[in-house]
């Protein structure tokens, strides 16, 4: 690297080379340095949670008087860029880093300044005239700068991503449920011949257990919206102006269209994370229901000649090299890897959260890492779900009939008639024997062909009967 | 044992000895020879639901007239006692039998119809006059009946002992907060010396978690108070009769005093148990709270003179045998071992809960042994904790200024006076020639005694300044 | 109580009344007061593992001249008692105690002693002429003498239950994949038709895997079986005498024939627990094995009419009241259970031992008594498994033959001879019109039926061909 | 997108544009069109783990004659290309795909067959004169290959990364204990003061559990050395020819330098992955290893004036904006961050693992993309606490010399001088009156200082006396 391609910044330990075309300043670069782990960075809704955030804590510091007009509207404008994810590139740092994310909080305020300082001066980074700390970082400390950062990162992604994903799942899998009304097929439980239900009874159930996965989610919002911002170093608020953490809370809810308070305990914001660890438990509970749902999908669709077979999900790319012909459920394969994913950050989340001590959690990076993945994941893999699988199936309605005559467990509707034992009798003939139902019962002169169809009735079998 | 000593019981498999003074019959007896596996019994929380299910249901099927009034009676009068826990003795079953909880079903049946023919006739056991399937299990079957009894087991334990438990943990913490009001000690962030708050403000911390924590919990009762009954099978409710499951819902908020409602999908109500895992999630996200606590408070009162030893924990038994008055934070230990239990729990509840197949989860037992063993610690732990820990917390007020005095980063109040710069000098030549603030302060000609005196007032640092 | 029915016994804190018919003396009364959580006491395993303990401490004591040779015998003589699992009622302390489980080695101590001095006075409890410190716990500490036992109760359950049987269902496994040797079936990949393989290449894939788990847990025995005893408080050996750690492990493994060694250093041994963390991943692996087992083959016994249908398992018991003839997969199912209860263990286990601080990790009760139960589940479960239901599997030689038979993938076969494409247009057609492969070949005029039927052979598409 | 930028790639789904500078086909691009889900790309090692699969399968292929010479060099040069990491660029898919990894394989099969056919004919992509099924995956399925490069990554990625950072740090604790041998200090159990050891002691403690560690891991290569590649389709080896697997076994020892083996049940080896399960078990027990000497570390260095102070970590960036002279124990906050990620993706792993169905394991992507981070992250995180803290720890010896002769503790060795009640007196009354030992003892006229300091002597506590 020639002279030229490098320049120097400074902090309190000392001058240190940065790449010149790079905004970020002494801090970022230590910590680049210093932390050759993996190469998980930090994730870029966070970063551009760290620009809203700093966009909102400019726009109240110039409100209450604590910043020059000129230096706010500069940091604005670059918090601005920061926040829409157009300087992504200046955010080398990983994850697994100091645990406050301090590094993160400075490589904010470095970007920042840096860019602030270019739009004054034309000149790219350094201190003046605007100062990472003395300017970005006013009345802020990164202790509660990224628990701040944090919560406003969760709840944009869980609502920009997750939720509508699987608001859209939910309504695909009701709208399957309502067309495949009038279907009627053997139940399973304990994955044996049960009595029969409608295929779409079978998937308001799942339909159901998103629309409590949706609420579930939704839930844990009011949490997720406290900010910690104004706790600064410890919860106390040193430093911190009165006034601050509320305007901030209101400033950050209107940029974001999103629903955001100041936290009423700053010790408790900074010291735990709980309201992390609490979505992830949501999340967690989602990716439950989305692995059944995703499990009896592809259980159903087996086949295509010796499995159950009874749907059929849309092929949409060749099956093996080997094997002409064969269609897989890629789409409940990526969503079941998905669900694992969740179940084990959700583990992370739930140590790491335990973790804390006294007035700090530094286990802020690795929990905002992984709750940030699993919501994205549930909310991409949703949709990917839906378009390319569930949306297309189609129930192999002669199969599902042939199933269905074949059961056994259809003797249930002669309890009534001929009595329990009798039925036992049938249904244990039938099946030694290998004959229909109404055979059996024909050989052992219990009922004749006439009763056995009127009693035996697939489609009254489907709910209470009259009182 | 001798002929007297048993008796015979039969089902469609045949006959089967049972033991003379036990009530129940052949299906318990055979699930007791076919899984000899671990001494877990299914939890008596579990077999008291059970008892109030058989209650219930036979209440609603005498009104609506599915029951003969005096057989009805009769199973009543058996079901309280289960109810009341008087017949635990006769429920022998372990967890790890057939996943959809029938065999325990059943057993409440037989000891139900064992104990009502006892009343009736005098002769204990059999199925005469009442049948333990078409009177006890009338309009039932063990898929509706048995998450039936988790949800019940389930919202009794929590509002009874996991909620109570917590709040009184809570008030406890709250009390200390405000007792704790006027100590200022040095903050720590990162393990490391901060900026000073109160001993009140921490401690306000633990209780906002707490206050959280039982909102959280209390926000899983809703989904949880939905019951499964009037599925029966498959979740279409054949056999059963219109109006059961709502006058059955009914008729459990009136035995409990809690509020339940029939599931609106019994489809989902089968299938998945994701009201388990929810609930399960919400312990989890409590245990990963009062981990922090107890770890914090353990830490706190380390010492007596080598360690924290910023608060006296009551000393409650003799310590080591080898060390004359050591004394140990034994409830902190209880407590957290409790919650690494509830975290693991968790775990197994999200993998069952996962692993449903169709129309219904086979991992019943272990999801509701697991969660009443987590509900039941949480409450159990957080009282024991109070009374014997958290009640007794003494704070020794003399250790907590000496060593707040000597804290370096009382300092940061001299930035505004001096400038970051110098105070950062002050605090480097204090901490390399091992001096007080002050001392070096006035070695660096920074400042005099009374200027000292006069800015750094850690009392002034516990909250935001005026704007 | 009256006054005859208690007797009082005292320690350092002071006299605490005890019933008089208890071995135990003041310290054990004292946590059973203190520590009212749960119900789940101290596992008997982990009991005997005291005794165990107690009484080669005892000889060691007596062979190095530590111990006055009359107390020793009589602390032998109690101690075995113990060992024999004789004085279980006299072991009231649940797990959720202190976490270095001081309280449950006083418990050994005090009821050893109370025992002893019966032995020798005819007066039960006390501390004459035995004394539970002075004597019982001669040369120890809690801190090393309960992981010690620890150690010994965790080496004898895996060996006297876990692998023996694992080992018995692995040769079960074996044994239907001999027996089922000659019956080719369809494979199934994405739970989709594949190319075939018989039955017993199936089977042997899962005796594989247990094979490896017999190993995997074999494996973690080495440092199971290294023992803490003669650290003493802090892994020193203060007051313990040289030779005593390595006299001890020998008598160890002379008492229960298992091989035992004194750990090499015994800060790890007392500080960390990571043996009990390998072994509990050990078992983890092996029910995922597990699970992966008893899962396949419920769904390869699915049906009896809808579902695969390929082997049949043993009928245990009446299936549902509701449907005559059902039979389920309890054992499946109870398989299931216990292996997401040991996963779910695992995640305890993980998280306690990782939380230890300095000289001693204090989560030694609930590792323990995860990991006792875990080995336990997975022997009993194993042997259940085995005897009631894989011993009895039988295959459905027929329907697996027909099954086979409709599989499309059979034209995988044809590519060497009339090429890939020309097959995928036969098994395109076949599975569009719903025909054999063999009458789309010919419709195709690709081949004809004596052609197909010497290409298309099952048996020969088993194993690599000739190079 | 201009004409000329794309190129038409086909399938047996048809034709589809793939950009003109990339080497992929139809069914990558398929693949990236299908699955839109979150942005983790396979990783780098399974991609160059594929390279080295494909390298080794066409040796062998040239070797047993089933390709021709020429085409056999073209894949080899690409294949090696792939091993080195230099087409990167052309893996652009998600983990979140088809469980088996299919299109992950078919990339490689595609990239290799088009950068083969660019070095054969100047024109990049294609399938002529290189076909990427008939030549790149010949007598190959994905079900062998994809499970065969996960082994091959783990076994590289643990031998160059994991094992070596690991033995590292082991290294560079033991020489810590070495030096760290004559600084006797105060033990601490339960947090509490207790009897000393020496430093050194106490960080031997931490070498052996990563001593053990290190066996821990290696003790997995066994089995992770099994290569699954011969199984083809379901295991049976269809299509291969015979003699390939273990060909293919030892080629791929010759290239990696690393000892690999056919594995002996092809069955296992595709439809389970215990292999993967059981190395992430190992590299979680590393982590809670890892959790505990980083907390101790910590916890020792916290401070500098209000924490315990026994040892300096290095200061390896500024402190906090806000409180100067901050030093924060980073280092340790990155390693237990990442201990917390590895125990996570050990549950993932987990239950990733115990869902293969059948002939098949689906999870396959999701679970070496946990196992390779957990790897890397532990590999990496050992080299940077090693190289940035644990090597640059010092004592502060007059700190601990202090701390320790303050105290209480003691007292333990005038047992044997004046018995363990007087000597218990002597602890209360300097605990009570804040006192030393000496004063205490002296006052209660219990010894006279020369005897106090004749016995109590903390350099002979340190290990156990002479029998």
């Amino acid at each position: 690297m020639t002279n030229e391609a490098i320049r120097m910044e400074s902090d309190s330990m000392g001058d240190i080379e940065v790449q010149a075309d790079r905004y970020w300043g002494a801090q970022t670069q230590r910590s680049l340095q210093n932390f050759k782990i993996g190469g998980e960075k930090m994730p870029p809704a966070l970063v551009e949670a760290l620009g809203i955030q700093k966009l909102a804590a400019a726009r109240v510091n110039r409100a209450l008087g604590q910043i020059d007009s000129k230096i706010a509207e500069a940091i604005e404008a670059a918090a601005q860029e920061v926040a829409d994810g157009k300087l992504l590139d200046h955010f080398p740092l990983v994850v697994w880093q100091t645990g406050s994310g301090t590094q993160s909080n400075m490589n904010a305020n470095e970007v920042i300044a840096g860019r602030a300082n270019e739009i004054l001066t034309g000149k790219r980074g350094g201190k003046e005239p605007v100062h990472p700390n003395d300017h970005c970082n006013r009345g802020q400390s990164s202790n509660d700068t990224f628990p701040t950062a944090m919560h406003i990162a969760a709840v944009r992604e869980i609502s920009k991503t997750t939720l509508p994903g699987l608001s859209r799942l939910q309504a695909a899998l009701a709208e399957k449920a309502a067309s495949f009304n009038d279907i009627i097929k053997i139940g399973r439980t304990h994955l044996m011949d049960a009595t029969p239900l409608t295929l779409g009874q079978e998937f308001s159930g799942y339909a159901q257990q998103l629309a409590y996965g949706v609420k579930r989610i939704e839930g844990t919002l009011e949490r997720l919206g406290e900010l910690a911002q104004g706790g600064t170093a410890v919860g106390t608020g040193l430093n911190a102006v009165e006034g601050f953490a509320e305007a901030f809370a209101a400033e950050v809810s209107s940029i974001t269209g999103l629903s955001f308070t100041t936290a009423p305990n700053k010790f408790e914001a900074l010291a735990a994370h709980d309201a992390i660890v609490e979505a992830s438990g949501a999340l967690n509970t989602v990716a439950v229901s989305l692995m059944k749902i995703a499990n009896d999908i592809r259980l159903l669709g087996s086949g295509p000649r010796c499995g159950l077979g009874e749907i059929l999900l849309p092929a949409n790319e060749p099956g093996s090299s080997i094997m002409p012909g064969k269609v897989n459920p890629t789409q409940c394969e990526a969503m079941t890897m998905v669900c694992t994913q969740v179940m084990g950050n959700h583990s992370t989340i739930t140590i790491a959260g335990s973790n804390g001590h006294f007035e700090l959690n530094v286990f802020k990076p690795v929990m905002i890492y992984n709750l940030l993945q699993s919501a994205k994941l549930i909310g991409d893999a949703s949709d990917s779900f839906r378009s390319n699988c569930v949306e297309g199936i189609e129930a192999d309605a002669a199969r599902i009939t042939a199933l269905m005559n074949e059961s056994l467990m259809l003797v249930t509707a002669l309890n009534p008639h001929i009595g329990y034992d009798n039925a036992a009798k049938i249904a244990k003939k039938a099946y030694a024997e290998n004959k229909t139902l109404k055979q059996a019962g024909i050989d052992l002169g219990l009922l004749d062909e006439k009763q056995f169809d009127a009693w035996v009735s697939p489609a009254d079998m489907l709910g209470p009967r009259k009182a």
